[in-house]
């Protein structure tokens, strides 16, 4: 199944100039749905005690992952969002900065986590997060995308982790 | 398993004087995470085409419902995230008012649309969701959702609607 013909390109959004990556055809497809989970699945290695997917697109897959991987998830969330002690990163955007956080008692020390999201860009969500759950003594056992963006090279900013993206543009 | 074992009460959360259901202890426990899916497909009936989710928390479960039911996954949500045509409804807060959205071409005449959420509150955001399915040509099978907050009576706006919650309080 070519995934990608599931892939809807929308020139200009959310911003001038930028070509977004639309992943609700997939979604909403039954047998893209279920392929697309089954192929993120096939890219981990080993085992993993938690799933960590990102706001808010992160979401649709990461918990997925989790609960067939037998695993718990736990999500990364933008400022404000999560109730009860949190631990947060500030990283740079193209004009400005985010911050993300996530909740203290979320990871405990060696846990093997999976990080998820829905697009690898330019990889400050993807860094943030990692850091986010070291912090927590978490140990982060992949960086699992399923859209790489190459020509904003993501990647090199994930040096020393496991990245694997399920589409390349 | 008794699942309300997993729900946190944070006190003034989001804003002073509300007592929040915090469900990040249920998501982060893989049996607790692996029954509540389980548990969520036993309240469904009959045959479903699309699965609903709201922004952000019915992202949670929504994509794992679709999943498992063999439908597809539709996102609802606010004001300007999702690329292409929408058709919007807005509805009231406490205070001020707020809008969702959905993509024009998700749904077709006739799908039968399980919506879902992570809490029945007051009902405004299941309202309009159940507008914006039916706008689209959509029947609404079940509103379903992990948690119905009884006194705030949302039920009594989704009348004529199969209303399903897993925990009620």
């Amino acid at each position: 199944m070519d995934l990608k013909a599931f892939i809807r390109d929308i020139p200009d959004f959310p911003s001038q100039g930028v070509l977004f990556k639309d992943i609700t055809p997939l979604l909403k497809s039954p047998e893209a749905l279920r392929t697309t989970t089954e192929r993120l699945l096939q890219m981990v290695n080993g085992e993993v005690d938690i799933v960590v997917g990102m706001e808010s697109r992160g979401f649709f897959f990461a918990p997925i992952l989790a609960s067939t991987l037998n695993a718990g998830f736990v999500p990364v969330r933008k400022s404000g969002k999560l109730p009860g002690k949190v631990v947060e990163e500030t990283y740079a955007l193209e004009y400005g900065q985010d911050t993300l956080e996530i909740l203290e008692d979320s990871i405990s020390k060696g846990d093997r986590v999976l990080i998820h999201d829905d697009v690898l860009a330019t990889g400050g969500t993807a860094v943030a997060t990692c850091a986010l759950v070291e912090r927590l003594g978490g140990k982060v056992v992949q960086c699992n995308f399923l859209i790489e963006l190459e020509f904003l090279k993501g990647r090199g900013q994930l040096n020393g982790f496991d990245v694997k993206s399920l589409m390349r543009y």
